[in-house]
Order: structure tokens, then sequence, then C-alpha cells
């Protein structure tokens, strides 16, 4: 019987196994039988032949159990090694009866013996005949003793004798699992995991090696890193007289397999079967190419390999783990690249909660900003700051985050709000500088102005106290959490340098200050796609020159005080076009309607009018009459240019000037000017007019020549629509995916967290379309803009900036589309550019 | 000389004079002349022969004078005769000097001569030479003794004698009539009127009818109708003694054409001048196929017919017009179609301040809402109730309107905000029922605390006091203006069945209100194309259980409490039915944000709490919680519908039995429901099948059958993307161009009063987009929505709804795009059929 009509295969070097009918671990089994590992007798029945024997339509188990020796204990387990699959978790083991146990007693010993079968009527009470565990509970500790005591319990709750036949014993154990694979947890956790829906269940018949009996006999793992740093070190554990895995739980019995100075060691125990066993290790890793964790088992001395499998890793394992076999011309490095799921470097970038502490959760929210961090709870900007004075970590907590939070986001190690989605304003920023992030943090009751969270089960955090935001998972912790270090190591350095080998799409990074430009370059970034100019405007001596400008009533006066502004600005982007040395930088003009520069309370209103010395009644008057129904599609962006062009013309002043003073030091500076909000041509002719005046203006003053780009930020359906009229006046279009989202769809992302996550669950969008981009709509707006843009100027650069910039699934549409660069936030770079090389090495595959 | 190089052409029967080049007066004076009619030998002048005179070039200026008697005088007009065009507005007359005097003194007597001369002198000095109108103003009222001192004050102010050259006189009046016609204010006015920009002058010169003189000699004007009503009537005025249009100007001594028992006239003066007057414009009004003034002199008991013009007219004159030309067989129907601007019906449908009467203007403000209608100042919608109550007219005067101010808005006779635009709250409701608005009147200085508004030139109108409100001209107008009423008149009613004889689109209303589907009715509307459900929520005793509704805790209380509105919802739509008799009723399920129907201030809040029995903390807490930063944007529409469905579940019920209900009274209701606000084809699969089961539900408990019609309102840029996709789901698009205007272009209506107007006036957008449909952008989404959807389901009906479906352009555009009908306003319903006969008609001609 090699195999037959269904699908059972003994697994042997010439048996062919397929994946799709039999799951990995039959696979892997047969590439180590195929290595010449001594793996024990097995065979692997495909799902169609589990499904079929569970209903009872192949009921000649005898045949089946032909193939092993007679009278062998087996152990059954599914042939999917991915947890995530939802299979039934246990292994089962059968074969044993009365008469076997005679005979395992005189091979092994009685107690050995009574442990296997003691062990086998549990785990087949439990898992097959459903019992509750308790009727095992007076089950006495020695096992000669409770095994007589736990076949009476079997048979005093079924009312039945413990069955006697092995086959029967499999039938029934194949039923069991076909049932917890049917089951509507394990169903639906398939379908979250994108399983596909008629998956079936594959299992593993093997002979069972005896890690209980005489002479030297146990079981262990081993591995040849750390499965959390992905550091080379034999790691794992060993068991004498132990089966399967127990080795990993057992406590003192446990050796080390390496000599240790901990403890005593497997190497030191039986020298030759850790030799033995390392070196299958070795050769599974290199053949398989792949770290593998063996499952061995010592049968009075002789080894056996049960299983091997993938060494389970996080981020940073992962990377080390793949550089290194690359490095060991085990794989390529393309295949290297493609061993890390992007995401997955969030780990290396940030510090975690350590995976392995235990965690005291208060409360979920939205995972915003990945990355841990623990501090005292402060309920203002103003006392994050105070805090962050002192020297003392903090964690600011707000209702939602405006503008004016952002200095004190700057000084807080963590944020988490009340309201708000994954593209909140707080996640955004968060996102941006690194900082954790929860957002929507629903099921905890805000009091602010008593200066305390209401927790779901009751418990009371209060201004002072220390918690612990998990903006990777989303989660609050109580206490200060063990945290673990970013990584970003030699292999991580290794990885980043081959995907810019590989990938063909350029990436930069958003940068509004010279911190955010470090990070931009020490991701490596290549050049800043998008640089908001507004937030420079926030700082406490600029903000009050903003107001006195908002408060000008004529353009002259407006002028004048833009001029205070003036080298402030020109500071700020020589400073920028300094750090980035070089590299292309694209500056936003200022995009926000005035009322986010004043303050919304009364007190504000009054320190204001003090300030400006006006009666408080004309500044409240004011800040009304500027305030707006919907600040998202009001006054802001090129119609501010438009209507105030007094401020759109002190910015290119000030990038102009400091064009000419990085070039006096050696810069050589094109700077890049980006339109906001742009919906029509005309916007577009009368900013260039003006930009084009002043810069005529700056040469004339200074003698001295500069060039620079001018181009239009599509955000609008409109200027995607409409691309074709205005590219012939840029030399680029960047694709402002936000807005273009939010006006597609119709759907503000501060409004939308109140529902999204209903939608997403309703299945009514497949995805928050502010997290993954819609390339059915926005991103068809997205084609309409880029074929028109170059159709009417071939040589106009195409890029996207925002969120979507990088995510992995965005930057393959924008490749496809022809676009040149995608920009996304600093911690996102590193992500964007595995993503990017991906791309291009499974294009290069294909 | 019938036509030389530089087109001047004496006018014959047989001379061609193009228009294109000698403007329309001397076209018509060439008809006049092939019609035999009495007519001064004229000759026309093209405006390159102007200009070139003008500028030196052909200064043959005796040649010029040779086909007119030898010493006759003439005078010279502008060629064209539309006053919109910005050309000189005077006639000039020429050809007197001295010499020229003595024989005209020996001819008609020596003062008449006189006259003549010191009014040539006067009106050449004044515009051809630019002197001072007061260097005149102590001539003598004695014409003799006067000619001599103006004669003398024309010498002393240039230092030279009068110019006594007649073909000097004329080439300086073509200098001082070109200067005009390039003047900067003739040139805007002209680019304002949309006159071509290359637009000459081109000018009349016509041997003068002297109307002083011997005999009965004299001028005047006849046309035959009432210029205001178009009623027939022969009308205008004639004066002995006088020249040219003096008649209409000349007080006591100006006699009535026919006989007239308030004064005497023409027909008893000169009884066959008169015949001869009235049967020459008779002809004219035959042969031009337009009611035409003639301008004539008598001269001596001779008949001249100096010019004909169309006689100017309002909107309610050219309906009654057009009408009776057609019904004379003069012109075809199609053609009285073509003859009424489809907007100047709006003077028919709604009171207008009397063009004729004295304007007290205080402010000016963006007209809204067309119509005119005074009342006391008011500063709140109960105060507008309690106003209406007490049956005084009262106008509302707001910052700006909420839905809160609904009810108010119907209590009031007009209206006045501080802000908004043409498509804000007050102006959109104001032009739903008709209600005369002006908005964005933002020169007033509104102190809604002190009830008090200030005015630009600093008068103060209180509470209390009598506003007249004209939404036709955007003019606040002082006190009690004189109003003329509506005139929805017999030739209204003809022009309107003619329209709907040609047009080849539906013509639906919007209509939310019982009072709204009468007036649709009234309108002749086919149907309504939008029925905006949320405003029957808004009555005192609904909002009380809407706000219930809104605090419900579970979905179980929610249905609970919609339990009590369907019985108010089922009896809206079956009077709705009910007044259709059949027509179709397309109804909006509901839209808007929840929270518009909470208090927002601390007042309300407190009421709130009491009524519902709950802290007012929380109340303040949950309107807090569902406050949106873009409600634009935000949780409404099909959002709503999907996160809580038992509203959309009551709405279905209440349509459905309303539906069976108008049937049972032997109305045949199919409804259409319309889902609000879509984006993603899932939304429309979850509605349907809701509503589908509530369909069920309704057959089985009352075992009688109906159908409905589901459709989906297109209005984000998403929703047209993907109609391909949801549109065999449904049997109708209807496209809602107003929110599809604001996500295109990023901009909310409510917020973009601020920059719109300026942004207009600098050309950014040709035009305010929320006025007239932006067929580039939003068009090609319109576009792109019909085309798929009509190709994914064939059968799919296609309309429009919203403020631009009683646009004609709009209309033209969706014609063209091949739609079933357009909705708006009822208001707007009659000027929506006349566009739309338009069209067909011209379609038809082309």
């Amino acid at each position: 019987m090699q195999q037959d009509e269904t699908h059972i295969t003994l697994i042997t070097p010439s048996a062919p196994v397929h994946i799709a009918t039999h799951g990995g671990r039959a696979k892997c089994l047969q590439r180590l039988v195929r290595l010449d590992l001594p793996v024990p007798r097995t065979i692997a029945l495909s799902f169609t032949a589990v499904h079929r024997i569970a209903a009872g339509e192949m009921p000649d188990m005898a045949r089946l159990l032909a193939p092993f020796g007679a009278g062998r204990l087996l152990c059954v387990r599914p042939s999917s090694e991915d947890p995530d699959w939802g299979g039934p978790g246990a292994v089962l083991n059968i074969g044993i009866n009365d008469a076997r146990f005679v005979e395992l007693s005189e091979q092994i010993g009685k107690r050995a013996a009574s442990e296997i079968y003691l062990r086998f009527v549990q785990g087949y009470a439990i898992h097959v005949a459903r019992l509750d565990p308790d009727v095992f509970d007076d089950v006495d500790e020695d096992p000669v003793r409770g095994l007589s005591q736990a076949l009476r319990a079997y048979e005093d709750e079924t009312d039945e004798a413990f069955p006697q036949d092995p086959g029967m014993q499999l039938a029934e154990v194949f039923r069991s699992m076909a049932r917890a694979w049917e089951g509507t947890t394990a169903r639906l956790l398939r379908q979250a995991k994108g399983a596909p829906a008629d998956a079936g269940l594959g299992l593993v018949v093997q002979e069972l090696a005896l890690g209980l009996g005489p002479g030297e006999s146990g079981s262990g793992v081993m591995q040849l890193v750390d499965s959390r740093t992905g550091a080379e070190q034999i790691t794992g554990r060993y068991m004498s007289q132990s089966q399967g895995r127990d080795a990993l739980r057992g406590g003192s019995d446990a050796l080390y397999l390496e000599r240790d100075p901990r403890g005593p060691s497997l190497q030191e125990l039986a020298p030759r079967a850790f030799d033995e066993i390392l070196a299958h290790t070795r050769l599974m890793r290199e053949k398989l190419r792949e770290e593998m964790q063996a499952e061995f088992t010592i049968e009075d001395g002789r080894v056996w390999i049960l299983d091997g499998l993938r060494v389970a890793r996080g981020g940073r394992a992962a990377v080390a783990i793949a550089v290194r076999l690359a490095e060991d011309r085990i794989i390529p490095r393309e295949e290297a690249l493609l061993r890390v799921e992007p995401r997955a470097l969030n780990e290396l970038l940030h510090q975690q909660v350590d995976p392995e502490a235990p965690r005291d959760i208060l409360a979920r929210g939205i995972a915003a900003s990945p990355g841990a961090a623990s501090g005292k709870v402060v309920f203002s900007a103003a006392e994050a700051q105070a805090a962050a004075a002192r020297g003392e970590p903090c964690v600011l907590v707000r209702r939602e985050t405006s503008t004016e939070d952002i200095r004190g986001m700057h000084a807080a190690r963590a944020v988490l709000t009340e309201r708000g989605g994954i593209t909140s304003h707080a996640a955004v920023i968060g996102r941006g500088i690194g900082l954790p992030c929860v957002v929507g943090a629903s099921e905890i009751r805000f009091h602010t102005r008593r200066k305390m969270l209401t927790m779901p089960d009751g418990r009371v955090v209060r201004a002072g106290e220390t918690i612990t935001i998990d903006g990777t998972n989303g989660h609050i912790l109580a206490g200060e959490a063990p945290l673990l270090e970013a990584a970003r190591d030699d292999a991580f350095q290794t990885l980043m340098a081959w995907a810019d080998e590989f990938r063909d799409i350029g990436v930069r990074a958003n940068a509004d200050t010279p911190a955010d430009a470090e990070l931009a370059r020490k991701f490596n970034a290549r050049g800043i796609g998008l640089c908001r100019t507004e937030h420079m405007f926030f700082e406490a001596d600029r903000l009050t020159v903003m107001r006195e400008m908002i408060f000008a009533d004529t353009s002259a006066d407006r002028a004048a005080v833009l001029e205070r502004l003036l080298p402030m600005q020109r500071a700020d982007f020589t400073e920028l076009f300094r750090i980035m040395q070089g590299q292309p930088v694209c500056i936003r003009l200022f995009d926000p309607p005035l009322h986010e520069f004043l303050p919304a309370d009364r007190a504000g209103h009054l320190q204001l009018a003090e300030a400006l010395d006006l009666p408080v009644s004309d500044v409240t008057r004011r800040v009304e009459a500027l305030g707006e129904y919907n600040p998202m599609l009001g006054m802001r962006g090129v119609r501010l240019g438009i209507t105030m062009p007094e401020i759109y013309d002190m910015q290119a002043r000030a990038i102009f000037e400091a064009t000419l003073e990085a070039s006096r030091e050696g810069v050589a500076v094109v700077p890049e000017i980006m339109i906001p909000l742009v919906s029509a041509r005309r916007e577009v002719e009368l900013v260039k007019t003006r930009f084009d005046a002043v810069a005529a203006a700056v040469r004339n003053e200074t003698g001295r020549d500069f060039a620079y780009r001018l181009g239009v930020m599509v955000e609008t359906p409109r200027a995607a629509l409409r691309a074709g009229e205005f590219a012939p006046l840029v030399s680029f279009l960047s694709f402002g995916t936000n807005d273009l989202t939010q006006m597609t769809y119709g759907l503000s992302r501060d409004d939308a967290g109140r529902f999204m996550s209903a939608y997403v669950q309703q299945g009514v969008y497949p995805e928050d379309p502010f997290h993954v981009l819609d390339t059915d709509g926005v991103g068809e707006l997205l084609r309409i803009g880029a074929e028109r843009g170059r159709a009417a100027n071939p040589d106009v650069t195409l890029s996207i900036c925002g969120e979507h910039g990088g995510n992995p699934e965005s930057i393959g549409f924008c490749r496809e589309a022809g676009f040149t660069y995608v920009s996304c936030s600093p911690f996102r770079v590193p992500v964007a550019r595995l993503a990017a090389a991906q791309l291009a090495v499974r294009d290069k595959i294909r």
C-alpha cells in the first residue's frame, strides 16, 4: 500500500506526499525520511481519508494498521502544523489495551507501561469520549494504582469497558479530531486567518517511540537558535522517562541539551545521542533550508526523530534567522527578503512588552501606533511637558488629540485616547514620531475633569499612577510591564541593505521637523516626500505671531506680521536641507484651516485678547466667524493660499532663501513645493505665477540662481479627474490618499472610528480604507489621475504620501501604477523598503 | 457707394447689412426700409470704418457725407441696441454750424433753430470735447440768448471757436464714441455680459428729421404692449416741438398716443399721423416677428420712423408677449418657448419688488431664493412663529439657519442670514418653499443678542422694525417696499403646457411635506423625485420621541421607541401618496446625523434631561459623544441605517403600510425607496435584505401584495465609480449632486460661502459649482456612474435630484447623458420644464 484511492500514504523516501492533501507535517516527515533521519514508521492520511473514516465509510481499520509492526503503539496528530488553522491541538496515542499492556509491562516494566496506558486512557476519555477531566481527580499519583482507578472511572462514566480494539480506537480518534476540526471556533479561526474555506483535516499516524522504559529513555526538542532573538544557540530541553513535549513543560527534571553551568545536560548524560540529535538538527536546517525544531525520543539509547517544526519566531528572530541562512548560503538573499513579513519589522523598531511576561490587561483599544512604553498618567499636554521637564516618563491621556497637543505628545512616552480610529490625529502623529499609541479605548470611562479612568472591570487609574501602553496590540496594562528594547541590529541593517538592492520603487519619509528628518536619514529614506509646514507654527513663539496674522485686517498688515515668521521658516527649511544633504525635500504649503490656531475656550480667548490688546468680544467674534461646519472641506489648503496669498508668499521666500543658504554651505538643493487641496487648474496657475514672481525677486535681490520644482498634492477626487489639466504646469503629482479616501467615501477619518469596526466586522467594507488602500474606488481615482497626468506631461513624477504609503499592499498598487516613490512616516520606512523589495523579488521569480 | 472696402453701407432695400459688422440697429433699419417704412436716409458704418476714422486713417469725410442732402443735419448713434454692450449711450447730432443756423432759422424760425444749435453745442462740448457740464450752468433758458452764451462758453473753455466743418464734427464724434467704447467700464461690462472680446463699435448716421419747427412737428415712441405685463395696450408718448426720446422724459407737455380720458392725445391732435404710425408699428410687429417700439418724428405733419427697438420686458411680459405672438401665428410655438429665458419665470412665481419704484437699499447679500416680502424683523424661529400666530408678517434674521429653524422659516415671510452661500441651509429650504431669502449678508453687523442689525452706512434696524427682503436681487430694503404680485396667469399656463408638449426629459419635484407635494402638483411636476424623510422628525411631538430613541441603550429599546413613530410616518406617507394620486414618489431614507436632533446649549440639555428623567451630565455626555468633526462625512445616511437598523426597519414598514392604505383608497402606489450616502455594494445588500424581510412580514400580516422599487442615491464619488457593482440590485440610481459636488471638490457648501465669491471673481472656478453643475469633474462622475450603472443593469432608471436639478445647464447635461428625469424644488419645476423644452426644440432645429 503506497497510496490508494483514499490517499493513505506510507511515508517512505519514494512515496509522493502532497501538501494539498496531507499538510505540512506529512511533507516534512517525508523529507526527513529522505534525509535518512531515524523517523519511526509513519503513514499520512489525506483529509478525504480522515473524513471518510470519521463518517464510518472506510471501516477496514486493520488494513490501515497493517504497515505498522503488530501491536505497536501509535500516535496520531494533525498533519497541519499551523496552529492558526484551528485543528485539534492534541496528540493522541492509540494501540494499547489490556493484552498489550501485559506485553509492555514485560518489556519496559509495569510502572512505565502503566503510565503509558494511564495517559492513553485519560487522553482518550477527555478528547475522544468527551468526559469531564474531573472524573480523574481522585486517581492516585502512582501510575500502577492510578491505571486501574482510571479504567474503572471510565467504565463508570460511559457504562462501557475501555475499548480494546486498536482499529476502533483509531476510528474514534479520527472521528473526534474531525469533529473538532468542524467546530465553530475552529472554522471561524480558519476563516479569520484566511485559510481556504474547504480546507480539510489531514492526519499523521506514527509508531510511538517509547520515552519510558529501560535504559536511557526520554524525549525532548532541540533547535539551533534562540526563538526570541534568533541568535545562534542550541536551545531545548530533554527529560528522561518522558514522552512527547513533556520536557518543555517539565520542571527540575528537565535537562539542558548542551553542557551548561546551570545544571545537568543531555550532552553529559548521553553524549552520543546528543551528537546524533545535533547532527540531525543541523542537517534539517541545511536541507530544509530553515531553522527547525527537532522533536526527538531516545528509546533505550536509540535516537528517534519524531517530527521537525519550523522554529516559531517573532520579528526580531525572523530577521536574524533569514539573514544568517542567506549568509550561510543556505538560501539566496532574495529568499531571505521574502522570509520576513514586512510588518514584523515593527517589533525591531520599537520597544515591546516582553511577550513571555505575564500581562495585567486593564482594557483594550485600537492598536494605533506600535511599540510599548510605561509612564505616569497625565491628562493634558501641559502636564506632559512638565513631567518631561522633571524627567518623569508619562503617558498622555486625552479624549482625543488635536494640533494643540503635539508638543505634549512629543513630551510623552505613549498616548491613550478615548475616541478616534486608526487614522485619527493621535494615531497619525504617534506613528509619525514612533510614539506608542492606543486610540478609541471606548470601553474605558474617561473622567478627564476628575483626572481618572474607570476600567471595564471597575478598577480606577488616577493621574500620577503608572500604566503601560502596548500600541502593538492595543492593550492598556497595569503598572510597569517588562519591556524589550528595540533591535535595529546588524542583521536588520543587512536585511535593509539587501532590500535596497532589489527594490525598484523609491521610499521617502514624511518628516515635518529636524528630528523627523534625522529619523528619515537613519531609516535610509531617499528624501522627504511630505513636509507639513503647519506643524512649524505651533511652537509657542510662532503661535502668537500666527494669531496676530489671523487677526490682521488688511493684506499689508498680514504681510507685516508674516515678515516676522519669515526668518523662522527660513531657518526651519535650512535645517531640513542641511540634514537631508541634497536628498529631495518636498514641502507642502500651509494647509490647515486658520481656526486650528485659535484657542477654543473662553480662558484662551481672554488670554489672546490681552496679548493682542483687543476687547475679548472681538476675539470671540472672530474665532466664531472662523468656525466651520466641516473643517475638512473648508477654507484651507490652496483656498487659503489664494484668498490670503501673503502666507504662501512668505513660505515661498523662506524656501528660496533657505535653498540659497544651504547651497552656500555646499548642499545642492532643488526644493519641491507642493500645493495642497487643489480642485481646479486655475488654483495652480495662480500659485505658480506668484511663486515665479517671488523666485524672480529673490534671484534679483541676491544675484544668485536656483531652481525649484512645483507640484500638486492630488487629494480631492476632482484633482484626480482633472490631473491632465494641470500636470503640464507642474513637475510632480503626489497623491494624498488620506484625504482622497475621506472624500471618495464621504467619510471623515476622525468620525469614522465610531462605526468602522462594526462595518469591517459585518463585511460592509472588507478593510478599513484608511488602513488598506481601497484599490477599487480610491485606487481607480489614483489610476485615472496618474494616467491623465502622465499623458499630459510625460515627465511628471508620480508618488503617494500619507498613511497608505507605508502599507505593503498599497506599495504594490503604486508600483504597478508606475509611481516613482511612496512616502510614509519614518518608522514605516523600513517596512516599506522591505515590502517594495519583496514585490520586486516576486516579480523576478514569476 | 453701396459698400466699400471700409464697410460703409447706405441703407436701402437692396444693400446688404451684416449684423456682425454693423450691429442690430443697422440690420433693423434696413428691414424697416425694405418694409417701405418712411425711414430717413441712413448709412451704417462697420466697426472697422468707425475705428479707422477715429484713428484718422480715412479723412475723406466729405465723401462719407455725400449720400445725404447738402446741409442736412445728421444724428449718430451706436449700431448696437444692446445697452449691456457698454457703448456710448448718447445720440449725437452733427451738421449744424453758423451758416446752416442762418438757413435753418429761415426755414423753421430762429427760436427752434437756436434750440437745435444749442443742444448740439452742449452735447458736443460734454461728450466730444469733454467739458464739464457746469460750464453751461449760467446759460439763459431762452434758446436764442442761450445759444450765443453757450458758443462763448465753449470758446472760453477750449480756446477755440466751435468747429464749423460737418466732416470734422463727424470725425470728432466718431473719435469720442470709439474712446467711450474702448473705456475700461465699457470693456468690463461687455466682458461680464459675455459679449465677444473683440466686438467693435458700429455706428449709424441718419438724416435728422426735425421735430422742431413749423406745422405739427414733434417726436415720440409707440409700442403695442404694456412693458411690465405684456398686455395689449398702445403705449408711448408724443410731444410737439421735441426731438428724439424727449417725450418719454417730458412732463405735462407729453401727450398720450391713443385717445385717453386722462388727457390730450396724438390721435386727437393728428389723427392721420397717429393712424400711420400705428400701422407702421403693427407692420413691424408682424414682419419683424417681435413686439417693437417705434421711434418716430413728425416733421411739419410728415411721419418719419427713425428706429425700431425690441420692447424691453421683464419675465412676466416676456411670457405674455411670446404666447400672444404664437397665438397670432406670427411665430411658431417652438419659437415662443425659446423666447423666454427659463430663469425669468422666477418673476412670475414670486412676489417682486416693483422695478419702477425707488429702492432704499440698506445692504446687499447673496440672492439665495427669489421673490420679495416685507415684515418685522425677528431674531429667532420661536419669535417668527409667535408673530405668525398674531398674524404679523415677519422676516426671520439669523446668523445662519439649521434644521431647528425650519418651522420658524415656514412662519416667516422672508429670511436673512449673515453667513452661508447659494446652497446653505437657508437658501436650500428657502427655494424649496418659495420663501424669499438673502444669505451671506456679511456687510451687515449682526448683534443677535442685542437684537439689532447695523447696516454698512451705520443705520440700525432693531427687532420689530419693518424691512423688505428682495431675494431676486439680494437687496435688503428699508421699510415696506411696493411689491408686484406673482403672476401665474393664463399666458404662463399656456407656455408651460407647450413646454410639456415638446420636452423629452421628465421633471419631478423635491417635496418633503404635504404642502410641498401640493405645490409639486400645482407646478405639474411628474412625481416626487426626492422626499427627505428627516424633516418629518422635527415636529415638536416627534422630536421628543426621536430624542428618546437616540438615548435608548439597546436595539430593543430603540425599536420600542420607534414603534411610536411608526403611525406618524405611515400617516405622512399615506398623505403624500394621496396627494400625488399615483404619480411616483421617491422616498429617501433617514439621512442626517443624530446630533442634529439634540439641543446644542446647556438650557436645552437641562430640558431634555428633565424630559428623559436622566441626570443632565448624562445628557451632556451623550450629546458630546455624538458630536462630529465633519458631520457631512460622518455617521449618517446608510451608515446609520446599518449600525442602527431599527430606524430603516420602521421606515420600511411605514412606507409599505402606507402603500396598502393608499391603494385601499384606490391610489395605485409603487413606492420608490432611496438609500442615501452609499459607498459600497454591501450596504445596499444589507438594506435590501432587511427591506425584503419587512415587506414579506407586511404581506404576511395583511394578506395583501404590493411592489416597491429600491434605489441608491449616488452622492459619494465612490458610489459613482462603483455604480456597476450595485446597479443590478436596484431599480434606480438618483445622483445627489449637492453632496457629490461637496465631495468631489472637497468643499463643504456650508463653509464655501466665505471664499466662493472671491473664487468666482478671480475665475478660479468659472461658476459656483453648487449653483451650476461642474460638468468637467462632478459631471464626469455622473457620466461614469450612469454608464456603469446602465451597463450592469440596462433597466435602471437614472435621474438627478438636488439643487442642480432645476438648473437649465444641468438639465442639458442630464438629457445628453440619457437620464430619465431631473428633480428640483417645486418652485424651480416650471423653470426646469421650460429649460427642458428649449433643449428639445433646439435639438429639433439643429
